[in-house]
């Protein structure tokens, strides 16, 4: 298992860096003169300039490129909630690619709260400091609400990326994995989704308004239908738009004879008779981390045409961070007020169609493909 | 004026910057190697680390060397109550300058609410994301109530900068000052305060804890003192500790025979009679800004022994900036929980011994003086 060399290289690693984000000063200040026009009294008339035009800030201060990446510490990695300071390493991660590949300057802001009043207030007074802002690793169905109310009062954009980053780079990966396998009717595809958390509900939810008509999702319970007693009101909506025909019972079940499985559960839950019962040349995708649904491997002895996975080390590897610093790019640079659904669909369509030719081993960009990330901020409108 | 000067080089300055601070990337991400170890998979086990030993964030994440700067934008520089946007560009010089002399990471966190409740829980609640808490322009009397309540609650440094940084310029100015004009007891010192916002009242603070019994505080009804009608809780809390003689009248008449003049007030609000009024060898402080109390030429030529203000542009410049540089950087190194009389008073002493053999022209150090920050940062204990 590469895992376990890499925890130890990281957290050596993260020892000696302390940290592995900085700040860093775009001004020399080498005298008074500087001082002066830095600081008072020169920073004066600047303050008075945005005083009498707010959006003054968007070109006077680094507000425009700035995002704050905001997470309570709930729902980390597949770690579970282990709270705010444990949080702060992977926030860290995410503002180092944010900057790496799209020059962003993006803030951690690790909150000792996970009430959800509580975080919608905290991120509304923080607007006037942010371009943008991503949530990040907070727990379902929480992330819902606070998205949703934060979308609806905030001038800038507002994105969750445990849900529309995983959403949107499945959608590719799926479009990709179609034309592989040569699927031409998104109608006709019947398509399982694991995990009915932040990512489960996301997904199902761009699938649908990107034409796919046959969406079951699972829960540990089984699938999700209309009139399953006990859901609560988010799975409820899902109900309302998924599973057309009502099909109940577990995963083993519902996946016989389904072209297309998703997982965002946990580890080892898709077994190798499940792959052989669904349809001839399906596509299997284990996004578990880091351990999948099923190892690739695995899944193709059992008869997939297709696999991916999270996992740096393995092919197809389907990630956020493939999306969201393009996306925040674009957003930033075009003035967009809020995510819909145009925007994350475009960013899909960007991402799928970067693959000129996509096969059965690269269904998926690199994210170090030269050009990826400024095609994603493109695709903003 | 230079201060027009100053105002056009600014706004031309800050709108080709566009913002005066960026992130900056600690580590290289070239290849999936590298990602796996900032981002997932390797960064998991320093999330797991860290929620088994909450502390080890203070070694594997920027936290140890990140201060949070807010401000809620209600009492901006000389500009009052301009609001957050506004207040932006002011907080970002302050972050350039974290980092130029004491290479903190310093994130500007401007807040659209100025309700104190708000205010206090939204700092609490990014308690996790920073080792310190700079608090700035925020109007008094709020800015009392919210740095006591912050203090009391949190176990990483709160400190006002208006209040306390000021408070420790102007001591240090003052010991420097009597030493120049030969004035050996403390306790047969009389100072006048003009200004009873949050400067004032925590100069008036430190200079009786440094051992100054004879300080007048006034407002703009004139002396504060012990049973004055109408004042607020903070004023009554003030004359309880100043003005012994329990002295009325406006400044003019107080400030008669008094030793040292300072102003935290407005422009213009001390003139060259009042000055001629004071004891022989008096010491004039004015430190409103842009334009001061009394333009130092004109204190000097009413009898001044000596004059300094906040201004870059004029001799004995008292300016914030000397000091929390450093005692920020002493406090997050020595691990502070709290910021105490006995911190200020050893970071004044620090500043004022900074310059060997004072004189009327240098009562104070430059901000660039080699070595001056870590001396401040060196006297925290």
């Amino acid at each position: 298992m590469p895992t376990k060399n890499y925890a130890k290289l990281s957290l050596t690693l993260h020892k000696k860096l302390r940290g592995k984000i900085s700040i860093a000063a775009k001004t020399k200040i080498n005298n008074r003169e500087d001082l002066s026009l830095v600081y008072t009294p020169g920073v004066g008339a600047v303050s008075s300039a945005i005083a009498k035009d707010e959006e003054l800030a968007d070109v006077m201060t680094w507000r425009k490129n700035a995002v704050a990446i905001v997470s309570d510490g709930s729902a980390v990695l597949g770690l579970g909630n282990i709270g705010a300071s444990a949080a702060l390493p992977v926030m860290e991660g995410k503002s180092a690619i944010f900057k790496r590949f799209t020059d962003i300057d993006a803030v951690p802001l690790v909150l000792a709260t996970q009430d959800p009043d509580e975080i919608v207030r905290i991120v509304q007074a923080l607007e006037p400091s942010f371009g943008a802002i991503q949530l990040e690793d907070i727990s379902a169905p929480r992330c819902f609400e606070i998205e949703e109310r934060l979308s609806k009062t905030l001038n800038v954009p507002v994105m969750h990326d445990d849900q529309h980053g995983t959403a949107i780079v499945v959608l590719a990966g799926i479009l990709n994995a179609l034309k592989v396998t040569r699927r031409t009717t998104k109608a006709s595809v019947s398509i399982i989704v694991n995990g009915a958390g932040a990512a489960g509900v996301a997904i199902a939810k761009l699938l649908t308004a990107a034409g796919f008509k046959h969406v079951i999702v699972c829960d540990r319970q089984g699938a999700i239908f209309a009139g399953r007693p006990g859901m609560n009101p988010s799975k409820v909506a899902l109900a309302s738009f998924t599973n057309p025909g009502k099909k109940s019972g577990q995963l083993s079940e519902v996946i016989q004879g389904a072209d297309v499985f998703v997982g965002v559960s946990g580890p080892g839950l898709l077994s190798p008779e499940m792959v052989k019962s669904m349809a001839p040349k399906s596509i299997v995708f284990g996004l578990a981390n880091p351990i999948p649904e099923i190892m690739p491997d695995l899944a193709k002895a059992a008869g997939a045409a297709i696999v991916a996975s999270g996992r740096s080390d393995m092919p197809n590897q389907l990630n956020n961070a493939l999306v969201y610093p393009g996306l925040f790019r674009g957003m930033l640079d075009k003035g967009v007020k809020q995510v819909d659904d145009r925007i994350k669909l475009r960013a899909a369509l960007a991402l799928s169609g970067f693959v000129k030719k996509p096969t059965a081993e690269k269904i998926i960009p690199s994210i170090f493909d030269k050009g990826l990330h400024q095609a994603i901020a493109r695709s903003v409108k």
